[in-house]
């Protein structure tokens, strides 16, 4: 098998936070770990395109191959790469370990999973078949509200209190960022996706300052589509 | 605030499997951790209590608190107490390290998700107010056998894969649990939630070999009402 990393990234994906950790100084100029991009394309319907089922069995993306190692899951990775060639980089300091580990698991755990039931709901509110289309469209509805959006709106109370406490904007309080960091980076972006514009201060802030990174707009510019980071406009044009 | 770690546990949650960690030998007569049992029940209506919230601010279980630090999500929660005080018990060989991050995340991360979804879809389907419910129930039946199915069976498949190539029961290969096995806990146990009798073999030896772990019985014993433990009877019969 090939030697150095390969990143088999899905356009409009979770992949792109992994992109971003990649992009950083990390994986260039400094430490100089060789990795590809290997990029794919959303099918019509927007699923991954079954050639990810070649790399992963779930066919999923992000997923990363390392010679042999095939490593899958946002949250693996994100560990993976940090602690193999981290080299010190992107740790918290020891008053923010703890938050780390937190948001570092509570991004896919939590968060990233009622913004994507969220969509999931809508999309299964408009796709049950005519005569059932109106119907089901409240009933789906009915459900993003009274199951989903109670949990979401405490998440952002809970993610705003926290980044108001941090020292820096940063989520660990360190002077970069930190898994916690490049783990939240999704899901905060879409955020909108339930709440609307409702996005308290300091995520907007956080969000625009993951967006003004060197590294993060390099890895947009790599990464092919990526709709999520046009989401919040009032921050990124400040 | 009160010393030493308290385990805030709802019957019948994802907090049964920190108790098992807690209730190893690692909290136990060997590295003296203190620890304290609080144990919550469900309301009614099967929510957890407004109790939690005072504890964390999303309110739910399991939670931790140890002194004056508080730390949710359950993934968050075995990393923290295996770092801060594992003292070398419970990790993972060098050749089974990504198999361990992997599992860690992929437990909450994705195959939790997919299981919790499969019980709420279901719910969505059964509570709609008459008149929409025999529609209700045709429409999440549905979702759930085209959204949710294919994943399920995939990681099925996948984790089946992963315990045949192990050198051991357990998913690193150690002779002893790792955090991928404490986390991976819930999601196998309810597995047949959506699988029905449709559980493989090596997943069926792993829930039993996780059932006849004294710690894990003294877990059951002391958490109060856990039904999951009872959903594989073929293989904790054997």
């Amino acid at each position: 098998m090939s030697t150095g990393i390969v990143l088999h990234h899905l356009v409009d994906s979770r992949s792109q936070r992994v992109l971003w950790l990649l992009a950083s100084p990390l994986s260039g100029e400094e430490l100089q770990i060789p990795y590809t991009l290997k990029i794919y394309q959303r099918t019509p319907t927007k699923q991954a395109p079954p050639e990810l089922a070649q790399v992963h069995p779930l066919g999923k993306s992000p997923v990363i191959t390392d010679g042999d190692l095939v490593v899958a899951e946002s949250g693996a990775i994100v560990e993976y790469l940090l602690q193999k060639y981290g080299n010190g980089r992107f740790q918290p300091p020891s008053e923010g370990l703890v938050k780390n580990i937190y948001y570092t698991h509570y991004a896919e755990g939590t968060l990233q999973n009622l913004l994507s039931n969220w969509r999931i709901y809508g999309m299964i509110g408009e796709r049950a078949p005519w005569p059932l289309t109106y119907l089901s469209r409240i009933i789906m509805s009915k459900a993003q509200h009274a199951v989903l959006l109670p949990t979401i709106e405490a998440s952002t109370a809970m993610v705003e209190k926290d980044l108001e406490e941090s020292k820096t904007i940063w989520f660990a309080g360190g002077s970069e960022p930190t898994s916690a960091d490049f783990m939240m980076l999704l899901p905060l972006e879409i955020l909108p996706r339930a709440m609307g514009e409702r996005i308290p201060k300091k995520i907007k802030e956080w969000v625009d300052a993951a967006h003004r990174r060197p590294a993060y707009q390099r890895a947009l510019k790599a990464g092919g589509e990526y709709a999520y980071a046009k989401l919040l406009p009032e921050a990124s044009e400040q």
